[in-house]
């Protein structure tokens, strides 16, 4: 089978899409969107009975739970996807507005329009709630989409997508608009990643690994979300009971998530009276410590952690514990070893967040409040179709204005260039 | 020679150099680049010793013409340089503002503020001149960056770099911020655009053959710049005189670089007296016609194009010409064959702007103007680090802000995620 030909005649397809809904004005695209969850929500039967095939097929392959768990749908998890959906249908359009605009001395008016970015590709695992939220991510930013999910939830996706594409034809628009490919041939995956001229942008959502290989073989623009190496520095005027609070939520609330702390940074003022207390607690919630020396010290019970651990995102309940000769150590500790994705100072001293935020060079930089925001949903944004980690056009949870990109419109009366 | 570990020395020198660069604030930035500004007037004799080494080389090289003129530097080429410096310095800083913001019914406070992006590779050919406009829009926007000149542009590069880097000691900043890298080997090339966690962005400016090597090697995002297939499409409303002025601009002004026409579309209703008459005037500026059939039947001299026509890039005194069927025709022909570069309608009829700059999909649409305004200069950014093709992070044109990327700061008073 020749898989680029099978990925240039669908992306062929969807650009042709994407024209049409480009142009469809935002309150269209809104309806579709309205009419999406709604057959999202009178499908539910349907989907339960693919998203059933999808977990005696998982089952077989002996997937641990907490894949199970990410690929089971109920009438809950359902209702979910319809609500965010409705969410994303009430936000204003990203599409038309103009983000600047200039007089030029000899008459020329020049003006930086926003637009669609024309064809996405989405690359995914195993949680089937991708397919709504990106799909309706893009369709709001007037983008088709060609969504690429993992094997195990197939069956899922493709009755998700079905009833998206119900809302898009009730709004009389192109169905190609959203398209779920129904081959799992991991060829497929390399030819959307070298589809030049006919997609304009590829998202990977999954490990690292999976990401590391689209990379390595696309041609057309990637946006990546590596590791979450995520950081909480408790400063020398922190609140320590706030600090407590705030490192407990961070690590243990969902270890296995992206946004969850992996190392604690504490101020050397503070860490003889901080660190016992919130060992004691988190060893309670049954957390692996691993510290530095001095950490070891204080606290003799932690493991001694290697020059790995500073760079580890375990998705575990173990967390890596460094004291830190102030401020600007703890800054350097995240840029050297973070992996740019969240990181978080707990104080109560504006000047010294305010060199934290500026200093580091990470998407998501907070201030008194838990990692665990790091979300689409928590910041507004209705869902998110990825977290990138990259520094090009995207950072951080990414929603429908993020899938847009801008064209210059200049507009003369004859002006011809001397 | 081990020519990844080379750039990532020079990479990690880059990196320090950039995260102080970027908390220096826009006032000591804009001194740096009056400093550098300066610098290059008065280095002015050493850098034109420098350039008339290269020049000596490149005539034993054999250059050609075009290339010889593109190398070679006078007193009122430096002057032009030390002016776009100094129109860059006067802009406003595009770092540190406050993208959006808003509050969450948690009590979080969300926004997304404008950061640079940290450390960029700029790759290309032989025009000295990108040295400094590409350096001053880097230092404007706080970012350092690694400049990978040609090999017949070399010691002019290092000149012109070491007055800029003089520029930055003058303002206390490190002079790292720009490094012109001074060996000529290939291999450098791949090594910094597969320069991860060191390199955030590769920006190749040169032949399409250079983009595509450094494409297919990246692991790094690259901003591409590939043809630049721009089209005059003249509307059965518009003024004849107005598309005859820029058309004659668009393709003779300067036949050889991205924003000159290479098609012209006509439209069927006024062909029959348009075509005549423009093709007299081209064909006494010295342009080869090569005509769709209708365009011969009215023209009989005119050569019959062939399909690579359309979506040729001549860069030269060739011109395709055809007559379309009404203004969808014409965009259909645009996006089909033409290179999202700049595009231009003219017209009388604002509805038929309106179509048009809608559905053409490329960086730039102009209505009643010459293409050739396509320019950083032009649109009032100063100068510019690049014209991007790509639809991620920036279109046509880049400037300063264009090298600025957000990051999300979120303030609380000790909010945990339920």
């Amino acid at each position: 089978m020749d898989f680029g030909k099978y990925v240039a005649e669908i992306a062929t397809r969807s650009l042709k899409a994407s024209r049409e809904l480009a142009v469809a004005g935002g309150e269209r695209r809104s309806q579709a969107l309205l009419s999406a969850a709604k057959a999202l929500r009178e499908g539910k039967d349907a989907i339960l009975r693919a998203n059933a095939k999808d977990l005696d097929q998982a089952r077989q392959m002996n997937l641990t739970s907490a894949m199970l768990d990410r690929l089971t749908l109920d009438g809950k998890r359902i209702a979910q996807m319809a609500a965010a959906i409705e969410q994303i249908a009430a936000q204003a359009d990203p599409v038309g507005q103009t983000i600047s605009a200039s007089n030029r001395p000899n008459g020329l008016r020049i003006e930086k329009r926003r637009v669609p970015i024309g064809v996405i590709g989405i690359i995914f695992e195993s949680r089937p709630n991708v397919t709504a939220d990106a799909a309706a991510l893009c369709i709001k930013s007037g983008n088709a989409c060609i969504l690429r999910g993992g094997k195990e939830a197939i069956n899922s996706n493709l009755a998700i997508a079905s009833a998206i594409r119900a809302g898009l034809r009730q709004a009389d628009l192109p169905e190609d608009c959203v398209t779920a490919i129904d081959r799992t041939d991991h060829e497929i995956v390399t030819a959307m990643a070298r589809a030049e001229g006919l997609i304009d942008l590829i998202i990977p959502r999954g490990g690292e690994k999976l990401i590391r290989a689209v990379t390595e073989s696309a041609t057309i623009p990637v946006i990546k979300h590596y590791t979450g190496n995520c950081h909480v520095y408790v400063h020398a005027a922190a609140d320590l009971p706030m600090a407590e609070r705030i490192a407990m939520n961070a690590k243990c609330q969902r270890p296995g998530v992206c946004n969850a702390m992996e190392t604690l940074l504490v101020d050397k003022a503070v860490a003889g009276k901080f660190i016992p207390a919130i060992a004691a607690k988190l060893a309670r919630a049954g957390v692996e410590l691993r510290g530095c020396g001095e950490s070891c010290r204080l606290e003799p019970q932690m493991k001694q952690a290697v020059e790995a651990d500073w760079y580890a995102e375990y998705l575990d309940l173990i967390l890596a514990v460094r004291v830190v000769d102030g401020i600007d150590q703890a800054i350097e500790h995240i840029n050297t070893y973070g992996s740019k994705h969240t990181d978080a100072i707990v104080t109560g001293d504006p000047a010294a967040a305010q060199r934290f935020t500026d200093r580091v060079d990470s998407s998501s930089v907070m201030v008194n409040a838990s990692t665990r925001f790091s979300d689409g949903g928590e910041y507004g944004l209705g869902a998110e179709v990825g977290i990138s980690t990259d520094k090009l056009h995207a950072r951080g949870p990414m929603g429908a204005e993020d899938l847009t990109i801008y064209k210059w419109i200049v507009t003369g009366d004859g002006q011809i260039r001397q």
